[in-house]
């Protein structure tokens, strides 16, 4: 058996807000705080995301990066979020009714892929994949095209929303001495 | 919080064995069983998986798909084996002792990327993705020479190992009208 939870810090923060986030950026603004608030509580990488309903802006479910606390690599931002906000609505296709997923960096190769298969209608992205290369982070083999493969299955793609706020927490995480810890000594 | 539970008759069948699968085609044969046992006792769909020590055979976790049961799209047989792998293990890489990954299907595109994350230094496959497509499982954007962007990345991929008894299943899924979980109406 395994489980997933969330900082303890988290569900607070968002408890206090208590509202809906009406506007893309607003969205975003929230998701890049989360990135903020992983880093500086010590809880993971500089990454966050949530699953939000398209039509009122109504948070579903966030995730953050909890690979290193979670000794867990597959327990990136959007996984986490995708899969806590399933289980808060039950069921494996967040197809109906249309919801996004915001990301504070565009989502690796893997979390691409769970994003087709969620369901999702929507994808919202901070920084650029090659911003956390840029710092050390590895993306992953991606389809040359992501972007465009993605609007094929029907999933709207919105790219640099807040990107320079979502680069900054990358370059704080880098600055700190985060962990880097897709670097796998024996390949690179 | 969220939590991922293997079926319940799992682990007794493995510990009913409790022995070293010495050859790829030995871990290949416990895989494909488990997949049979995933749909025949529907539990899932049609795929399993499991991480080996590639120098004892040693069984570390195995993996089935439970997308539905679960509620949850990420939770491919790939996926369920590697982080359960990890928890065994208490840590994210499984790059030392050498991992590998095995399954009863190639994996689809969220799989090959947390494969990439996962550590393991070798991939070894049954079916093929297109077995599994020409019953109607979509596998996703990958990178049209996969195992070549795997193999850059350190990872040895062994396929076709028991390829026709891996097909197998998959078809008497179909016939049995196993639900094709991935098949999205609104985008097809």
């Amino acid at each position: 058996m395994f489980s997933l939870r969330l900082p303890p810090w988290l569900p607070r923060e968002l408890l206090r807000r208590g509202r809906a986030y009406k506007t893309v950026r607003e969205r975003m603004r929230l998701v890049i705080e989360l990135s903020w608030l992983n880093v500086e509580r010590g809880t993971g990488g500089p990454f966050a995301a949530g699953v939000f309903e398209i039509a009122t802006g109504k948070l579903i479910a966030p995730g953050v990066n909890l690979v290193v606390p979670a000794g867990c690599s597959v327990a990136h931002a959007e996984i986490v979020a995708i899969i806590l906000a399933q289980r808060v609505l039950g069921r494996w296709d967040l197809g109906a009714p249309d919801l996004e997923l915001v990301s504070s960096t565009a989502p690796c190769a893997m979390c691409l892929g769970a994003l087709a298969w969620s369901g999702v209608r929507r994808l919202v992205c901070g920084a650029r994949g090659s911003d956390a290369e840029r710092i050390g982070f590895d993306e992953g083999d991606k389809p040359a095209r992501w972007a465009q493969s993605l609007r094929r299955r029907g999933v709207e793609v919105v790219q640099d929303v807040l990107r320079p706020q979502a680069v900054e927490v990358l370059r704080a995480y880098r600055d700190a001495g985060g962990v880097i810890y897709n670097g796998r000594p024996r390949c690179r």
